[in-house]
């Protein structure tokens, strides 16, 4: 029997049949991902299967590098661009058996499996063999990025955008339609991002450029903002998300906001306070614009970013040097949407929290601020990054179950770089499925709610992310 | 078989042995709960289920609320009052289903089987027969509020009092005894909270009224306290509780505490420091109190309290809008503890925490001040609130084994604020055995120890406690 | 079947294989420990199971007593030494029973087994016979220090020891060699604590005579350290360790250390902040020496110690009275890490946490820093002090696994006083095999890759130790 059987993660019979009723052909619905718009525009052609997993010019696979550092693989070989595809390609072939339990290993074997047919295991041994056919097939025009997204059917991808983003690409997609649904998202961190005072100024002028609008004040900012929100929207946007260390609520004035605004403008830096005030009022103006156009809020809590200053200067963000951040986020984050709940103002909002000491707090605080008015409307999102992983989804869905209504979850998203991490999703569904059916079996469901349980799992699989986005 | 059957979360035949042998049986001791002394004084008749489960006049059950509200139902059909006692229980019923893997799920059935003989799964199909067979049954004398608690044969009953209370519906009880005694505990909160000025000064008033002191000082205060705390003693208490976001040790002078007193009595607001300082002298005046009566004294640590504001503007405290603090802990808790034991002044302690974070650093705290003077003197409570359910129950108990003597735990109270919240002893009882039950199965406790083992399950459940309190 | 049987903690077949096959009759490298370098040359006869097990000259064994005192046991017992041998022994036999769950009662009965060849349990009926049966056997010669360590096939024992240590016993025991290598570590933690001035200052002088150096200076202090630093890594010494509360990475300049270091040795008391940016100095300066060394940094984060001032006064440090702290790890800890990485001066390093809610952003951490160089380089320690039980040990493996490569671990040491603690490697490579061996049966990992799980076990139980340090 090969590694990635009909039954893999499925460790009972209830299990079992729950994923393959009603799991197992679900369409996907990919509702937060980091996909390049334009190579999905341009229906990228990989070069190899090198490209594909390790060394993708728009943005490289860090958790794969991280592993390989772990390894003692000379960073040559990963951002160093020193090697040839197969040099690369082998550097990670070797690591392979030693990624026995990290996620990886389930990954790339289920990338292997269901994106190429491939039923061996990766090692030093099958290498050269798994590397051929991999790019045999990657040079056909069924492992063009188009066909790979088709293959999972996947009905709707949301990637992430800048406000400044002029969305040709969406565009071009939207007029070439082919099959999926490819939508913006809303990601105006850089607008937030005030104490990065030089690319701070250079992104507000340019977001002034998209927006035809001079940018001088805090008040033609958020008017630059919401002409883009505006729009994304006519683009199919609705949907934002911010990445935040931790939540921000503190107090202020619109004219202290508007006086650090200036400030910063004119070439000064802003004080810590005055960084968390700016960034306090930026995120409730955000939360606002959401919730008046009908959006739903995304917030991803917790990274401590780029913490390795030598080789961030080498081979700058997002190449693996992030970590998990553990700062308090309890006051502030039930204060944030306290505020927003008082004004009426409080957009469905999806929370991800990166520290697994904080799920708890997360799930606690989101369920204060449910009113009745949809179905799950606060919802704790699925294990984030670090904790995508099947004790970190284990967990995220007891914490889920315990404090609040599992039912009614959004479930999965790969917020993944790559065009082949869709088994994500069936990871995910094997999960949930071994989860549900083990609590069958010990009696903790009761046997004659089946119906229920399968219902549950399609919903968490698709129909709840159907119902609560407006794709 | 029906949902709730003999075997109900025992999933091996040790653990089927240990309840049946030794748990199942033995009585109830809830030494701690909010129950209302005058419904029980009065033996509250419930003029039907959905007082008695979801909206009692004293206080209803926020658990269902904040399931009934992510759920998508209307806050009119909660705290708003505007439907029939059917139209809200339908809604419960519609939840139901979607609360599968909450303990909501689990407690709901378990009371409808105990209480009622029920043993149909609620869902919107059986809504209607269950609301009409439970009103029917409540109309009767024997499901009126005594006779509830005497079903679960409760031994003694702890309720939860302000020190201003003149205590005579306890004294209406232990009158007209019933079969199980209930007991005052001392809950001096209002008196710690400084912060709230103007309800701060009207309780001092109060509480001088109570006691026949005119407070003019701190000491006055505590003189008054003391009082009181002697006729609670008078009336069979012998525990107090504390609810606190953190704990408070800070440093501080009589002459620093008696003019911050003054200070807030005479109409000012407190700095936050001169808070800080005098909850600290407070907590630690009450710590000798409880010291000296030898009480047992108990801190509920981390909650974060009405975080919505416009909820509590509409609906009040404890209506679902709580959630779980992440404060640090740790040297606060200690130097707490350490004045105490080094003043010779520490009183049995029991020390719950909120954050399931907190769980190793509440255990190892705890046991810094065990002094051989009472096995299990110091205490690490239960799962509690939010981590009153399956996953959290089996921590707190592998926090406590791992880290300390679990044999010597005091086990299990309901902090409930309903008449039939008893089957929560069960459920625990049920958890507790198959935790022991699977380690004789895997060879982890000797399967020679068997004796010790029921003698350890019989002691959790009633003889620890039934041993450290002086009920 | 006897309660320590071949199989114990091994639930599945493949386990049983992993462990009976690969794990079970490899060496031991113990490469932190607290054993007294004098008792092992000197080759100790110990009096009974007591002076052994319980109340050493040396050093207690902590972890009994804090179960002891939590079972009621009175201090005279303990560190009062107002008892016999016996009457102590059998309060201790008294609490075994009522710590089932706890590790201590697998290490005792492990030990029984290993150590003694006793099969029984131990409890107050069989208390006077495993007394008599352990005393007899300790009279021998194959009972004295050295032969006990060579019973478990220990290859290598680090000890740890100051800087000021003459390190005569490890010369002893080199010129007589009895078959396990014991190497010193050097453990700088004196020189680290400028807040305790007088300690401090009488530490200085004593190092300055140690190293021929009057110190007058920080650059002294350092000169005088390296000076030792070489005098150790002659004596074989390869292995650094700190214990701290939390890392240290403040802002600071040479002359502000040299003023700070000055003020304190003229009889002044630093400031906090002071502490803060000495401490911030002290460590950067050590690692800087370990990695010019080649050798490996240890890190032991988060113990809150002495709590019980009462018991300090009475029984002194490490007696029972530390926990756990809970400050935030993160920014410090990356900043520390970062500069040493800038500055090409970071040696392979070992973090050890002793909050559990810190393991995944310990290991998020340790990741961001390794370079290739080594495989491994940067580890996540096992499961310490409070966390080297089976559920701390299981987690700590699957965040090390999740987040990393388990693969790559060092593994486990026993961090012990006790000359017989080398069971706790068995405990460990048994819950390992476990692990992994339940992974294979789920099909987690694959079965046919059941060499590489094999050579897994190995290399985490043996190889990879041996080959991470240069022992």
């Amino acid at each position: 029997m090969s590694f990635i059987n009909e039954d893999f993660m499925l460790s009972t019979d209830t299990a079992r049949e729950l994923y393959h009723q009603s799991a197992e052909h679900l369409p996907i619905i990919d509702y937060h991902c980091h996909l390049s718009p334009r190579q999905i525009a341009e229906n990228i052609q990989f070069r190899d299967i090198t490209q594909l997993w390790l060394v993708d010019g728009h943005a490289g696979d860090h958790y794969k590098w991280r592993a390989m550092r772990a390894n003692g693989v000379d960073e040559s070989y990963i951002t160093g661009g020193g090697h040839s595809a197969w040099e690369t390609f082998e550097k990670w072939a070797g690591t392979m058996p030693y990624a026995l339990r990290n996620p990886l290993y389930h990954w790339s074997h289920l990338e292997l499996k269901r994106v190429f047919g491939i039923d061996k295991i990766l090692s030093p041994k099958t290498a050269r063999e798994i590397f051929e056919e991999c790019n045999a097939k990657l040079a056909t025009p069924e492992f063009r990025g188009q066909a790979l997204i088709r293959k999972f059917n996947v009905e709707v991808v949301c990637t992430t955008d800048d406000p400044v983003d002029d969305l040709r690409w969406h565009r071009m997609i939207a007029e070439h339609p082919f099959g999926t649904k490819v939508l913006p998202a809303w990601r105006p961190d850089k607008a937030m991002a005030i104490d990065k005072t030089d690319e701070f100024r250079a992104y507000v002028a340019a977001l002034g450029e998209a927006a035809g609008i001079e940018i001088k004040s805090y008040r033609d900012l958020q008017d630059a903002l919401q002409k883009r929100h505006d729009y994304f929207a006519s683009m199919g946007c609705s949907l934002s998300d911010h990445g935040m260390d931790r939540f921000y609520s503190e107090d202020y004035t619109e004219s202290e906001i508007e006086s650090i605004f200036s400030k910063v403008l004119e070439g000064a830096c802003p004080t810590e306070e005055e960084t968390v005030k700016y960034i306090s009022a930026f995120l409730y103006d955000q939360a606002v614009m959401d919730a008046e156009a009908g959006w739903v809020q995304q917030f991803h809590i917790g990274p401590l970013r780029n913490n390795n200053t030598a080789m961030f200067m080498q081979a700058g963000p997002d190449t693996g040097y992030d970590s998990i951040h553990d700062k308090p986020i309890a006051v502030d984050g039930n204060r944030f949407f306290d505020r927003l709940a008082s004004d009426g103002k409080l957009a469905r909002t999806i929370l991800y929290c990166l520290n697994p000491k904080d799920n708890a707090v997360m799930m606690t605080m989101a369920y204060n601020f449910n009113d009745g008015t949809v179905p799950g409307k606060m919802q704790f999102g699925s294990g984030w990054w670090f904790l995508d992983q099947e004790v970190g989804m284990r967990r995220q869905m007891d914490s889920l179950s315990m404090l609040g209504l599992l039912s009614r979850f959004v479930g999965m998203l790969t917020d993944s770089r790559s065009f082949i991490s869709y088994p994500r999703h069936e990871y995910f569904r094997r999960i949930l499925c071994d989860v549900l059916g083990k609590d069958v079996e010990l009696g903790k469901i009761p046997a004659e709610e089946m119906d229920t349980v399968h219902r549950m799992v399609r919903d968490i699989s698709y129909n709840n992310a159907k119902n609560y986005f407006n794709f």
